[in-house]
């Protein structure tokens, strides 16, 4: 096997690519395919790439720059997702969160989009990488942010979907516009469960935006005031990576655009495109599973502290998904009783043959397809409320179990090959997973 | 490392659960509460237990016998997946199929169901075990089944999950509801894929119904005519297991109920339920990775063959889902039609002012209302058909990556660790998943 170590350049954009709705998109994607072909990057990582021309319009400029390429189908438009390589992908896999915001926010377009994280097993050299590239649920106002349960969720899911998926794996690099901050709670959790590292804070050498900001102020693209309070921008996009047993896995250089693209009248995006150099190494000595528990007793306290804040979160979005299905369910009750109510009125005279009808004939059939109308939606959203409850209450209990197991580790119960013991308190018995 | 093997009784059943609709539900709960109790089973899988209170009465009673249980939730009712454990669950995971029939098939109430795989990992001794449960779309018409591509999906989703989160495992169970016949197009997706042994064709010593079959025609809740042309029944309920390069799996008994239950009226469910005695033996040697290519160029040109018949059906979902999607679009253009013209008709004389109406105010109403039925109506199947497209584009994707690299191995060509390599044919170049 070999030993020495290869460098991968893993590219990461978010394209801003909504047909008709987006400034400049054909101009853009055929400078993002400019940068593209010239085959400096061995990884591609793609998000809102909404249309399945612009995928394939990619791919063929492409061709002999990144032989390879997947492109991720989701939900009403597409997941957005695409991934192009120069080595060849071997397999992929599609997890599609089960929280992603409301059909009926169709100006939010989140729900249409069937936000997703997609993975690709892409063999480079002797080792295996699971790359993985996802998008996740914007955030439209940080104040009074109604997603944030949908994204904590996801966070959680993406978390899950990593750590399952990635065992056989050499080497793990994720990519993507999480649309969260890199102290929020999804990237927190994110982080601490999968033992992701942050590109951004380990590169050796960072060339690029102040505080590694991917979405600027100083974009043209970007409505400054969406960005307030953060004056100059934020950062949502990431390149996270951790290598294994068998390879290791260092960032030698990270590096953003700034805003603009050489020698062009306006940037690839209304983000930045993201860089990393990263120096795969295979290990002599595979044998020692390091990682297993990866985490000390401190790392296990603030692993639990997350979650409770996590579990806090999600009771949020239960809390309103419960009230908005009880409003639902409400309204469509009323509705039906004004429909019985008025063919009451109505079946009065009609049975007494030839008295007249106690209102005008317009304002009836007004108001019985007002009823009708507000029964059809009012079912439609309890059964959309329904599934979220469900989905909601899926991820609390997943948290619940990962937490007590977290707890047990902490109060120095031993909790590994303990088979057919008794829970201590009568309630279930939980475990952190150490599938790591 | 203990290497003394260890006997690992894995159960399952679909406990047809459907409060207020299945036959005898709160006693056949009660009697698979009372089987279960005793305590003869590890592992636990259950089906159809569509109520949450219902898990948790089976939940209450197992408390002693199975400390550990997971409910898998999703869709509007659930999942319906439960498992019960005497190991310690470490850790859980759910899987929603993308594909799972229709809403509008509310008699069916498949997509209510949200049908899923849940995954819990197990620690059994030293060794960790990733158990599966899960269930797929119901067949209701063998001739004309037009669930047929959406189940293919399902089992191919399936494999890949299985696949992808088991690379950890020491050993993989998977039981359930398959709703396939063992050599439907699904099952052996599933088996070739997977490498996954099917208990009732491996174990050393089988008591139980003719022919594994799971679904007798004895069976009181069962209608006889549904399983014709079995005039026995048929085996669509499955115990798969494999083992791992750390450990071996043996299927030593495995037992069937056998359309009653002991000294009661009636039997558990309208299926049998099935149990399997699994001997997990630690390896001593676990550095050999053995599987990584387990199949031979026989093997392989199975696989393609398997393929091309899977992707024939995925084309037939897709000729069927876009035909769907056009007859919708094509009914609510009519729609739309139809009110523009009612409301030019009834301008027509408003502008004129005090011309009579054309036609009667009922109509009138009485038209319109039914045009806004059919613009929404054809609006939403249009959604839901787009997304339903999404998913099936997607599973051929997949697919036709998978096949690529199988055809590629066929042809002699060696496709690992050949990154950097130009595809044959400008095409893009695929490869078969090696991960196992």
């Amino acid at each position: 096997m070999a030993t020495s170590a290869l460098t991968v350049r893993v590219f990461s954009l978010n394209c801003w690519g909504i047909r008709y709705l987006s400034k400049q998109c054909d101009q853009r994607y055929a400078m993002i395919g400019d940068l593209l072909c010239n085959g400096e990057h061995d990884i591609v990582l793609l998000q809102e790439v909404w249309s399945e021309k612009d995928f394939l319009g990619l791919k063929n400029k492409l061709t002999l720059s990144h032989p390879h390429s997947h492109y991720f189908k989701s939900g009403v438009i597409g997941s957005g997702l695409a991934i192009f390589s120069k080595h060849r992908i071997h397999d992929t896999f599609l997890y599609r969160y089960s929280l992603n915001g409301y059909p009926y926010m169709a100006h939010h377009g989140d729900w249409f989009g069937g936000k997703a994280v997609g993975m690709a097993i892409i063999q480079i050299g002797s080792l295996t990488a699971n790359v993985y590239v996802t998008h996740l649920h914007a955030e439209y106002c940080r104040e009074n942010d109604s997603y944030l349960p949908h994204r904590v969720v996801q966070a959680w899911e993406l978390q899950q979907f990593i750590r399952h998926t990635s065992a056989g794996a050499d080497a793990v690099i994720v990519g993507g516009d999480l649309n969260m901050h890199p102290q929020d709670l999804g990237t927190r959790l994110l982080r601490s469960y999968t033992g992701l590292r942050d590109a951004y804070l380990e590169t050796a050498q960072f060339d690029g935006c102040e505080d590694g900001i991917t979405l600027i102020a100083d974009n043209p693209f970007i409505n400054k005031k969406e960005l307030i309070p953060f004056e100059k921008g934020i950062r949502i996009d990431y390149i996270l990576f951790k290598g294994s047993s068998r390879a290791e896995l260092h960032c030698d250089l990270m590096s953003t655009t700034k805003g603009s693209a050489p020698e062009k009248p306006f940037p690839y995006s209304d983000h930045e495109a993201l860089t990393a150099e990263l120096r795969l190494k295979p290990l002599a000595s595979p044998e020692t599973r390091h990682d297993k528990n990866h985490q000390d007793s401190r790392g296990v306290a603030e692993l639990v502290d997350l979650l409770t804040e996590a579990r806090t979160e999600v009771n949020v979005g239960l809390y309103c998904a419960e009230r908005m299905r009880y409003t639902a369910q409400r309204t469509g009750i009323m509705g039906l009783a004004l429909l019985i109510l008025e063919l009451a009125i109505a079946t009065v005279p009609w049975l007494a043959l030839g008295a007249e009808q106690p209102f005008p004939l317009t304002s009836f059939y007004l108001l019985a397809a007002l009823c009708c109308v507000i029964l059809v939606t009012t079912f439609l959203l309890y059964i959309f409320y329904t599934m979220e409850l469900k989905s909601l209450q899926g991820a609390e209990d997943q948290m619940n179990l990962a937490a007590g197991g977290l707890l047990e580790r902490l109060r120095g119960v031993s909790v590994d090959h303990t088979p057919q013991r008794k829970p201590p308190e009568g309630e279930e018995p939980r475990a952190f997973d150490t599938e790591e």
